[in-house]
Formats: C-alpha cells, sequence, structure tokens
C-alpha cells in the first residue's frame, strides 16, 4: 500500500484503553492526525486463542486501511504480542506494536539488569515481555507480575488516594523482592495509575527505580519510524487530532475515552467489521 | 426432553463465577449431583449483544444435555437476562436463572420497597434487575450500583481488610443516599465478598438491611422446583458431586475454582462446543 505523508496513523485496541497510546502520539507527534478504533464489540482479546486474535486483529486494521493511513500502530498488548507480523504482512504498511518498544525502553534503562513488568493476566501468561526482553538482553532478569485490579481503577478513574495506593502497594511487592531498578507498565490502562505507581515503587524499592510508560515508548518509536521512512507529516493537523471509531458503543465509553485520552474525545463513530 | 429424578442438575456461566451457584446449590441440595460449564473460551458475556449471547447459551445448555441432566440452572447473569426463554424452548427442560429468584427473594424482603443491586457494569446496563424487580412489585424503588472492582477482588481472593471495605464503602455510597433496606448481590463473584459487603452496608446503612445473595436465592428456588416436579433425587450422591467442565482452561481456573467452590473442584475437563 503507498503511504503518504498527508495519511494519518491508524491505531486500534480491544477497547478504550489504547487511548492511552493515542496521547503519547498526540504528545510525541502533535502534527499527526491520528484514527483509532476500540473493537468494544470484541473487547478483552487477552481471554481468546491466537487464530481468533489474529483473525480479529487483520479485520481492525483492514477498517482503519479504508481511511487513508501511512502506518498502524497496534496499541493493544494481546494483539501486538501475536498478531503483528499478520497484520504487517496483510497491509503492508509500517506496523508498530507495543510490547517491543517497551521492552527496548526497559532494556536500555536498566543497570541492575533487574527488569520488573506489570500486566494483565493475560499477557504476564503470555509472557511478551519475557520474551521481547530477552530477545534484546539474553542476561536480563523479567520479574512479571499480574495486576488485574488496574484496569478496572483506571476505567472508574479512581487513581488517588489510599485504594489505588494499597493495591499498587501489594502489586509491587514481588517486585520490591526481586530487587528491580525498572518497571514496565505493560497495559495501556496503567498510564492512569503512573503517579500512584512511581510514588509506591520509589517508598517499596528505592528513588533510583524508573517506570518504562510503554504508551509513551510505543510512540517514541513510531516518531522514529517515521523519520526514517521520511512519512512524518509537514504541517499542523487541522480539525480535530483524533477520529474515534468503536465497533460496539457502551454508554460509558465517551466517559471513559475523556479520562484515557486526556481531553473530550469529540464525536464517537460506531463502524462494523 | 425425558427428566428422570436421577440426573444431574445442569448448571452454566460464562466462567468460573458460576460456582458460587453450584456451591449454594450442593448446599441447598445436597443429595443432586451437578455438571457445571464453565464457557471460559468466551468470557465475559456482558459485553456481547443478546443474539450472540442467546447462541452461547444454547451451546451450552446442549452440551450439559449430553451428560444426562433433568434441570438447567443459568448461573450467569448476562444469560439469565436475555436467554432462559431460547434455553428452556431449545431444550425443553426446566431452566432457572439467576435474577428473578434474587428479584423475588428482594421484593419479599424489603419493608420500604426502596431496593439496592449491586452488579457488573453490563448487568446494570441492561435493566434486568429493575425489570424483575418491576413486575413484582410496582412501587418498588430500585436504585443500581455498577461495582466493576469486586469481580477482581473476588477472584483474587482479596476479601479481607481496608482496600476491599473501602472499596465497598464507596459503592455502597449511592446506596445509603437512596435508604435502601435490602441489597441484591446481583453477580455470582460477590458472595465471596458478602462479609465485608454486610458489614459495610450496616455501618453505612444501619442494622437494618439486609443482604439478598442472588446465588443462594437460586439455589433455594432450585430446590422448589424440583420438589413441586417431584424430580428431587431421594438417595444420597455416590462420588464427586460437582463435575466441572471449560471449554478454555487458564492456568489460574483451578485456583480461582476453589476460592469459588469452596472446595478443591476435582479434575477439570475441557470441552468443545
Amino acid at each position: 500500500m503507498k503511504a503518504s505523508r498527508d495519511a494519518a496513523l491508524g491505531v486500534f485496541d480491544s477497547g478504550v484503553g489504547g487511548l492511552t497510546v493515542a496521547r503519547a502520539l498526540r504528545s510525541a507527534l502533535p502534527n499527526e492526525p491520528i484514527v483509532y478504533l476500540g473493537d468494544t464489540a470484541r473487547v478483552p482479546y487477552g481471554t481468546r486463542g491466537a487464530a481468533t486474535v489474529i483473525r480479529y486483529a487483520i479485520g481492525c486494521a483492514r477498517k482503519l486501511a479504508q481511511y487513508e493511513i501511512k502506518a498502524i500502530v497496534i496499541a493493544c498488548n494481546t494483539a501486538s504480542a501475536v498478531a503483528l507480523p499478520s497484520v504487517m504482512a496483510e497491509l503492508d504498511l509500517p506496523t508498530i506494536g507495543v510490547i517491543e518498544p517497551g521492552a527496548e525502553v526497559a532494556s536500555e534503562t536498566t543497570r541492575s539488569g533487574r527488569i520488573g513488568v506489570l500486566a494483565t493476566s493475560g499477557t504476564v501468561a503470555s509472557g511478551a515481555y519475557q520474551r521481547a526482553i530477552a530477545n534484546l538482553d539474553t542476561r536480563a532478569e523479567v520479574t512479571s507480575v499480574a495486576a488485574p485490579l488496574l484496569v478496572p481503577l483506571a476505567e472508574e478513574g479512581w487513581t488517588e488516594g489510599d485504594v489505588p495506593r494499597q493495591v499498587v502497594e501489594r502489586y509491587l511487592e514481588p517486585l520490591a523482592r526481586a530487587n528491580v531498578d525498572t518497571i514496565v507498565l505493560g497495559c495501556t490502562h496503567y498510564p492512569l495509575l503512573s503517579e500512584v505507581i512511581t510514588a509506591a515503587a520509589r517508598q517499596a524499592i528505592g528513588d533510583h527505580v524508573r517506570i518504562v510508560d510503554g504508551a509513551r515508548a510505543a510512540a517514541n518509536a513510531t516518531r522514529t519510524l517515521l523519520d526514517e521512512r521520511s512519512l512524518a507529516r509537514q504541517n499542523p493537523v487541522k480539525g480535530p487530532d483524533v477520529r474515534i471509531l468503536v465497533t460496539d458503543r457502551p454508554a460509558s465509553f465517551e466517559v471513559v475515552a475523556e479520562r484515557f485520552l486526556g481531553s473530550p474525545p469529540g464525536p464517537i463513530e460506531v463502524v462494523d467489521l
């Protein structure tokens, strides 16, 4: 597929979480318009088999390709882990996932080689970060913790106070025991809790601990990719910069979307896959 | 379908949560063997459209019918809300859901007519309890609260201490403001948190508040149904009393299953639908 500098970035996720990636992209690449597709009819992907996730991801990517895009950002950990090569082969567009960029920043950041990963149960069980980090540094020791309460806390906007602090403290215990010096936020929902995670990690491990935001890592990797391929847009976007498509629209999507995107989302369009 | 007294109760849910219903059934009907099907490959049902849930529910019920059963208990709120008549029509077996029994006990229990419902976002949005209670008592005032953090708390077994207490206190605020005297636990996961919910509700509303456990209500309704139709088994079960089938087996299912069932689950069989 021929890509033009003026085309948009296509971003998809199983739901609303990937809007943190859209937000990071907007911040890293303020000139680039974004088309975001949340596959809310089939969320979550984390519990499905690999073949199903690949089929869903290709469906999302094909839909995005109808909107004149120049690159695809897979803002979903599950789809990034299993469907990235298939999406790239199918659409012949530059494609970036959220796992490799986070793994790369983590392995560049760590001094001790001991890296912690906070993620959903599905992502932890898949071992995707473990593999991605091992590919970059075979000596790295990765400790992964499933943190299922963080998704509903982020979606409810419950990001301050005793409850999120105590929940985060509990999930950090194994990472403190492993004495990691770097923690990857391996779920698109977690950047909403980065303040409480950072504060609790400093308390539990020390001020030297570094938090790697997977969304920001993916946005920076996208910037590098656009530069390398001379695909970066030269002029600022006119009009709304993030166009949002969903496959099903729960009443609560709009409220949650604002929380994740950091600004009101504009009209949300429902599409069929 | 001809039902025999000695046949089992077939119970299905989208996942592990319905095991609280199996547990309540075992307690209310200790003579009855149970075949439990958790459709773990397609969990959760709450985000799917009604047609899809009906298709899934009929698939589950047909699979259970291969195991010589005399009645079906739909231990899933979403499926109970939309698929009960379809399942009953398809299999021609006595069928019980979890919503009507909970609504019935609540409307018998309340004195003020002000009833609270704690449930998942999907169940609250569906208005299923609201409708079921209105069918029984048009003057009842129902206040529903979506309590998304309670599912991961129950699944992690985090049912004691500050965090569950504060989470529950927050969800009870709208119910205290509405001055309800009866609260229905409208999600199969919540019985695991009934102690903390009861304590917090007494604190927030008063000692007169009553908590209706939907799982126990469904079990009692099943006992009544078996008695009415002369389907109750006369002799105690020999051998394991709950046979568990799942459509996909996440590594964590067994651990969580014990928490929900209240005893080790025995071998878990994987079946195709």
